[in-house]
């Protein structure tokens, strides 16, 4: 459980330097996954390790993992996990076991795309591998290709803040929405790696951070993210974005997106588009930084369907102390997670393939088509 | 303590069917003044009541009492009982005393006009009446100025109500943000009043109201009155508000106003702008309830001061197990208290003087010179 490729372990190494803050990984020395509690964030950092693949289901279902990217990893290596219990019991039933677990890390969030995905992968190569050449290569091959999901999604992300790190310059204050740094991906994030590459770069930064209700990613999770980082920055209510703009006090507002159609028409964390709104009410730049694989070029802006999530979340909030009620329980509330912002609000998409300017509808197709 | 004239008490018995929800009124059969610590609300109903103007202005410092509007008629009520306290030590030191009582009122909101406008107008009654005729006319004079504030307040929104009620149909859904409500005035409301009037009318309307970080009036105080009243209801977060009428969820948008300056632009809670935004955006008719004394016919928007309040607002929530912080007490927060939305997002005003409606420059003056 720690041989893997000396060539994907050089590859780890050298995006050592972008992962300063990294709540998500393998410990190859100790053969056990390890995770931040994102929950306990940034009141508590608590790094929890396993060698059981249940534990790690649990954390998904618990939520102490979050974000489309950070599920699929946590997923592949719950499987690689699974892979290598299944063969310390030898050859007999090892595929059935394999399977067994695959359902079981599945059944955790039945609607995340992210992790089907990498559960598919890791599942073709164990079971490829152990068909092959036995179980001892079906472990490696489980581990390997859980940390290749791992890496290239790292890379990815470094590679959109390499590209979008250019658009940003010394003094700018950038204003961002929702999590999208470490705590959502794999690592280095999306739309808080453009920010954090431009830092890295050694170009003076500071960031308005919203507090994103209801689930107040920015409040928790970039607050603590920023900080170790080291980057300025201001917290401020979702509703003050309007005021924020119209003072002058935003150069540039970077987001992430959980869906981009082939229009341009993106769906991300609720309340992105009235930051796009009052952005392009008051001359800000608005720009979406997404990998290419949130890119679905074949379909249009009737597909995406908005998610509701539960009227508690709007009924309390998570605190110091835990979840609290802000209002009665029996209040009716509704909580969509998602909105969609339509592509004449949007500067320019930032992506693992360069930047994608309008007009999106020519452009993107042309951008993921290279 | 509890003669008045009896025409004022039958004005009182007169709005009595609108104040349903009644959180601040003087009971002339005891003598006391009565008011909800809004603190509480939704969770617990607590009334208070005292004869003592030192028990009122703490009331006032401790946000027991919260609303421009019904500050200004505590402190008249509580420069009222001033007044009977002082008399009953005979007429020796009566002004003295009052206005030592005066000033400590005054001083608990400092920068509250209409707090200083009510304890002027209490004032200026008492002391006339106690040069002329003694203490006991000047007791009565002073119940008789505060119970004219109250009426007068009471009375104008009820006003502001039957003119708004004509532009809201039965079917609509109407949006609302922050509370305007009877917790916010002397009773009945400005944006919540047009609502209620139109409900009262037996109008089917549903509200949509935002939770309104960072204090949640909305969550709190809205929640409770349109419960009381009945009135369906939907609570969503702030950010919320854009996929919301961009799904034709909402027919018609009504807010307050603290300040609505010559050209109409508008200072009124933080978000307001945002929701406004939205609404002309989605075509949602957006409309400002106030009364004529919002106005500022003289003065132009370069007047408006944006307040910024404690970052403790930002940094934590007020809950149903008190203030609980959602991130790290340190975080540099930043909390406009306001902001200001331009006239060209303004379908029209709704006054106690009738609608006005564009060019604001030109009618503002208009309607408030008639």
């Amino acid at each position: 459980m720690r041989d893997i490729d000396p060539s994907l372990r050089r590859e780890i190494e050298s995006l050592e330097r972008f992962l300063k803050v990294k709540p998500l990984y393998f410990d190859f020395d100790e053969g056990v996954f390890v995770w931040l509690d994102t929950r306990l964030i940034p009141f508590r950092e608590v790094y929890r390790r396993t060698s059981d693949y249940r534990r790690v289901a649990r954390a998904i279902v618990d939520m102490e993992i979050r974000g489309a990217p950070a599920i699929g990893v946590a997923a592949a290596y719950a499987l690689a996990l699974a892979a290598a219990e299944a063969a310390s019991r030898g050859g007999e039933g090892f595929i059935e076991a394999l399977s067994e677990a695959r359902r079981e890390i599945e059944s955790t969030r039945p609607t995340a795309y992210n992790l089907f995905w990498a559960t598919a992968r890791v599942y073709g190569a164990v079971s490829e591998a152990f068909r092959r050449s036995g179980v001892d290569a079906a472990v490696r091959a489980g581990l390997e290709e859980a940390t290749r999901i791992y890496v290239e999604d790292v890379r990815g992300n470094v590679e959109i803040g390499r590209v979008g790190a250019r658009l940003l310059e010394s003094g700018d204050t950038v204003l961002t929405h929702c999590n999208t740094g470490a705590l959502a991906t794999a690592g280095f994030g999306t739309a808080l790696g453009v920010i954090r590459y431009a830092w890295m770069e050694g170009k003076d930064i500071r960031v308005i951070t919203t507090e994103t209700r209801p689930v107040l990613q920015g409040a928790r999770l970039n607050v603590w993210e920023l900080r170790k980082e080291g980057i300025p920055f201001k917290l401020v209510v979702d509703s003050a974005v309007g005021l924020i703009m119209s003072r002058g006090m935003v150069s540039k507002a970077i987001v992430g997106a959980d869906r981009i159609v082939s229009t341009g028409h993106t769906a991300n964390k609720i309340g992105t588009y009235m930051v796009a709104m009052a952005a392009s009410r008051h001359g800000v730049p608005f720009y979406v930084a997404a990998p290419a694989s949130t890119f679905q070029p074949d379909a249009g802006p009737e597909a995406i369907v908005i998610e509701e999530r539960s009227p508690d979340e709007v009924r309390g909030v998570i605190s110091e102390a835990g979840y609290v009620r802000i209002t009665l329980g029996d209040v009716e509330a509704y909580n969509p997670s998602f909105d969609v912002t339509p592509p004449e609000l949007i500067t320019a998409f930032i992506t693992d393939r360069g930047v994608i300017e309008p007009p999106f509808d020519v452009n993107i197709r042309r951008t993921l088509e290279d």
